[in-house]
């Protein structure tokens, strides 16, 4: 028996004002691939479906088209959750009505203990629990126990669904969470301050898989069989060297199995290109992917005229720039001598690439008066 | 055979600042109380089921309540389209994982021509078709043909529905459009100005019943078969005296046979109540509706101290007040007399009020004085 594990889609992001709609079709239609051609018994999206508790409609039919194919045309049953980042009644809509056509949507406590169970020849029954995401907050509410932190209330709902568990079945667990130790990157939304929100992986040790969402980092947790899947594509620049794509879980009749890290190919990688400004343009005359959308680090001391229209010639989709050339500057001088000087040095810096020759003595001495006339007059 | 036929039920309404949610779990608790006791087979929603294209979520999980209960428990189908307040989008999220549990959201054209068959032993086989609001624009957009008013774009797409026809089947229409002639009220959100937004009837003839939604006051078009049910509840003062509830249809062999509007009994009614401040305030006492939404119309001439507190006492659930007495005198006064006249007029109203006694005269002369002084300052 084998089974998708995917999770933080994030349909509807926008990122430096860019919508990545398309590229997230892109890469669901090599999922729906991937599902033609191998053998599925099921898809898992461990929450974060949206990027916001109401997503633009754009991101509802991508994902309403994406789960017609692989629930009608495919048959083959997903199963998912919310996240931190959906609105968990907005998505509960419909969900009884959609049970019996394959489509599992669990986003509340009383559907988490109603297991959706699948039967295969290689490893039996199979019981899937959504466990929806969930804060202290809601759990001690719901329950009426006293729980005040993230890993209080996991632990009562693991123990709530292994009060569940039936005998015969293999267990599995759908979970949206940080669980204690896991790689952090900058895409994923802070759930509290100061480690709050760190569940142990030890109240998950008992099913035979954990298919966490959350964290954007495919990493497994405490075991082999506690694992992230990873976010569906990058979502933050520093998450330029993770892996992206979705865990391939195989079952036999002893449970676990395998997994297996399958790779989706981005329309455009996210990376950073670090340097000096001459230096960036001549590399990119060779760049054969220079469609990427790019953060460039410019490492020039000096200041520089329209740098994003200069970058956007070779990288059209640069979506941020960085000078900490820049910066290194501004600090020595702020340390060492007066802002007035810097004025002059910006000014010496625009001359020369506007005019592409440098100030004369009499024109630096007409630019002096101008620069100390002006700061006088926003001084008076 | 008998199906229900309701519309406009706008959930998540406000009205004067007051949600209406719990009135409106009220009506459907009754529409849920009449299928647990009646033979019905099917129950069509004919648009407007939200207020808005992004509803409260309270609103969606009253839907999503009342619609499992109705599907689930009752087993008992129902057939819904968007209307002009809601978002054809969002309503259509998972709707082909829904068919099989007998909930039916037809919200694009492609499933317009779809229709959902009911067979039973009354009236053999009956095919219900949606028609999702839809405006002339996009008519033209999907279809490629010239359409620029709503009345051709509805005849171009009766005219496909009744393409699918099957000859043997009874055909029965659910659409939200404004058909000509029809009685308007203040809380249907106008669709154009000057009556372009006007259908005819004729388009629809060749249907054994049509379910129209969009027109708040329960009437039928043309045909006794073509038919508004009206809004569940009223949502404006102007339908003080419409009827509100839902249309029981009944169809026989030979298709439709009757329409019977059964009532749903608000928690508070919404009405209008005109007079004095006094005669109003001495005949609450005896009114047995005291917590109805009320609009007082005042009719008092002179200036009343903090009417809506002294309303509240004996109907708390006010909602509005309208002073057309004062109106008619300012409106008076602003033809004969300077508006000086009219300040010390309001004065000697509220001094009358506030000290149970007139002004004598040397009050007066001081107010006049305070009055001119005030007015020479606003002037300079």
């Amino acid at each position: 028996m084998k089974f998708l594990h995917t999770s933080d889609w994030h349909l509807g992001r926008q990122f430096h004002h860019v919508s990545l709609l398309e590229d997230q079709a892109s890469l669901l239609a090599q999922l729906i691939d991937y599902i033609k051609n191998h053998s599925v018994d099921a898809v898992i999206i461990a929450g974060d479906i949206f990027d916001r508790s109401v997503p633009p409609t754009k991101a509802i039919e991508l994902l309403n088209k994406t789960l017609n194919t692989i629930c009608e045309e495919l048959k083959t049953p997903v199963i998912l959750i919310p996240g931190n980042h959906d609105s968990a009644a907005r998505l509960n809509f419909g969900a009884k009505q959609m049970k019996a056509s394959g489509l599992h949507i669990v986003s509340s406590f009383d559907q988490m203990v109603e297991p959706i169970t699948i039967e295969t020849k290689q490893a039996g029954l199979v019981s899937f629990y959504g466990m929806p995401y969930s804060d202290p907050e809601s759990v001690k509410h719901h329950f009426q126990q006293p729980v005040s932190t993230h890993d209080e209330a996991h632990q009562l709902l693991a123990d709530k669904i292994k009060d569940c568990f039936i005998s015969e079945h293999k267990n599995v667990l759908v979970s949206h969470c940080f669980v204690d130790g896991a790689i952090e990157s900058d895409s994923e939304r802070p759930l509290s301050i100061g480690g709050s929100d760190r569940v142990s992986h030890e109240h998950f040790v008992d099913f035979d898989y954990v298919a966490l969402g959350h964290l954007h980092q495919p990493q497994k947790k405490g075991a082999e069989y506690i694992r992230y899947s990873g976010s569906l594509m990058k979502y933050s620049f520093s998450e330029q060297h993770h892996k992206k794509g979705m865990t391939l879980v195989e079952f036999d009749k002893d449970g676990f199995k395998t997994s297996e890290h399958i790779d989706l190919k981005p329309r455009h990688d996210m990376r950073v290109i670090e340097g000096n400004m001459d230096e960036i343009l001549q590399a990119a005359k060779s760049d054969p992917n220079n469609e990427d959308y790019v953060l460039v680090r410019l490492m020039d001391k000096h200041a520089i005229l329209e740098p994003m229209e200069k970058f956007r010639t070779v990288y059209p989709n640069i979506l941020h720039l960085e000078k900490p050339g820049m910066l290194v500057g501004v600090e020595q001088e702020l340390g060492a001598a007066s802002l007035k000087r810097s004025e002059i040095d910006m000014f010496e810096d625009f001359f020369q690439e506007a005019q592409k020759s440098s100030l004369n003595e009499a024109q630096k001495e007409v630019i002096e008066q101008v620069i100390q006339q002006l700061t006088c007059q926003s001084e008076s």
